[in-house]
């Protein structure tokens, strides 16, 4: 079997049983691996991005920087973590420019310091096409653990922020809209919701959490096979983003697909004790976050999306890597 | 200014006044990040391994991945530190075989578990050729670190293990010479020198130390600037290894050039204070490891190498990335 037969998901499931866990790890599969420290438990997570085949080549050096840096504290935010540093590993074609990687280094570095937090080394080497790792490492009291299982029949299920930014700055950037630099913002320079997963982590409310990075349905689907519980999705409570209003007042586009199917948001998909739902929403309210319920856990293994078309099973069709699984515009 | 013409160590140069530095966190150029825990020091460390420029061509999938985990290993050992885990990002291109990356994952788990440590997360994303990007943390008690900053003129100047073994498999491969499969086994699974660093570290000998990634007269003269003291290496103390004897009956070779100028050996390079060298290399003997004088430290900026040609400025001939600074056999 090829890698693009198998897909992302399905080769590190491949991966996974051969390799020997520690006794102080936890289970491969979540957005950060975990080490217990005792009272604390260390967060690492790394994300490897290939300028290539994973971005859009109107991103800037800057904005390639800032985009390293953010989708591992996206990681570290959706396990409720405060990051410590990151390492950036740069693999870079010989040819290029000084200025080039400055100025890749200053967003890198201006991300780390809007989270308070910093590059604390890396590494570089040459190779053909610019590819970064980026590594992030950060800790959690044990007991604030966001995991990716634990949902439970009952529990509502909510995210942070608007969806489909993402999905609109890609389209704004391929047709070419109005303001299209401003529209891809979000698209470029995610923004990893730490301060909000921290105060999710705090509120005790969370039964299980993970990020929106390869869209939203592709998300409940992974947590819906991690918890081998059913969602059942209102539409009409998805919270959408400025950028779709924005997009649609210069071209006529199909919504469901940008707020339901785009990777690259990097808003936190959660589950919550339905009693402590309102708590939670007000607490993070008060701190400059959103928290919208957009459905709850069922039993059985099925999604369900209802919407204008009535109840439906909610499509799988998010992005993956090594598959041409992705939307296309 | 292409980074061709700066070369690895002067883009590093450029890169790191460019990061804001957390208060927690020591200077950038050592082999691992180093964050403060209080007691212990928490140990990061990164390292990009490029399988189309940076590995041989013979190196199988199984020991792509010890490599890639291998290397870093020695840079925690380099500071003395024990291991925590590890995490793998893999780029891989989508025509890869399962059974290729099952491989390189196998012999990646392997080198972990013979270390005490294990791979406890990861990241794959698709590339163009194979780029794997390993990260270690680990931990070492605060009093026992082994900065690359400490050698004073007078200390010994040291090296674990043997020399050249790493250079003689290369020069096998290319040279096609009989038994090439055994001698390339130090170039292809490098031995991380974790419980030498760490018998070392408890010592509280050692002054200075690195590993020895890019070969004795790089590291010899990174660790010169790093400290801006001299060296005096006599050539007739190094430790050469066997598999240069083992060349050596089928062929004619440079063994200085094998020995001082050629990366992959992962030996570490360290300074001790003399009144304290004959009790390190003691203990390090006692637990299998072995420990050689091959200088000592000398005031000024010069690295001198005394040989049957007498004493002359030792050339800095070991390898850079993204320069042709190496060695052609």
């Amino acid at each position: 079997m090829k890698l693009t037969d198998l897909g992302e998901r399905e080769i590190i499931k491949r991966i996974a049983p051969l390799l020997s866990t520690a006794e102080n790890t936890l289970e491969i599969g979540d957005d950060c691996a975990v080490i217990d420290l005792g009272k604390n438990l260390l967060l690492i997570t790394t994300d490897m991005v290939n300028a290539e085949t994973h971005l859009p080549e109107e991103i800037t050096p800057w904005q390639i920087g800032w985009f390293s840096i953010a989708v591992n504290l996206s990681d570290i935010a959706a396990k409720g973590g405060t990051p410590y540093g990151l390492v950036l590993a740069l693999g870079l074609p010989r040819s290029l420019d000084e200025d080039f990687i400055k100025e890749l280094v200053e967003g890198a570095n201006s991300c780390a310091t809007t989270y308070d937090t910093a590059i604390v080394g890396g590494d570089t080497k040459e190779t053909r096409f610019i590819t970064i790792t980026g590594t992030a490492v950060g800790i959690v009291p044990k007991g604030e653990f966001m995991s990716r299982v634990g949902a439970k029949v009952g529990d509502l299920v909510a995210v942070t922020g608007n969806l489909g930014k993402a999905a609109a700055g890609y389209y704004a950037l391929k047709h070419d809209i109005k303001g299209k630099k401003e529209l891809a913002q979000g698209l470029m320079e995610p923004t990893p919701r730490l301060p909000e997963g921290r105060v999710l982590a705090s509120t005790g409310a969370v039964t299980s959490c993970m990020d929106i990075s390869d869209g939203l349905s592709s998300s409940l689907y992974q947590l819906q096979e991690a918890n081998n519980v059913g969602f059942e999705i209102d539409f009409s409570n998805i919270p959408i983003s400025e950028e779709i209003s924005e997009l649609r007042s210069h071209v006529d586009v199909d919504v469901p697909d940008f707020a339901l199917h785009f990777g690259g948001d990097y808003e936190l998909l959660l589950t919550l004790t339905p009693s402590r739902f309102k708590d939670a929403q007000d607490v993070l309210e008060k701190s400059g976050g959103s928290l919208t319920c957009i459905g709850r856990v069922i039993d059985g293994e099925k999604i369900y999306l209802t919407s204008q078309e009535g109840k439906q099973i909610l499509p799988n069709k998010g992005y993956e890597h090594f598959t041409d699984k992705t939307i296309r515009f």
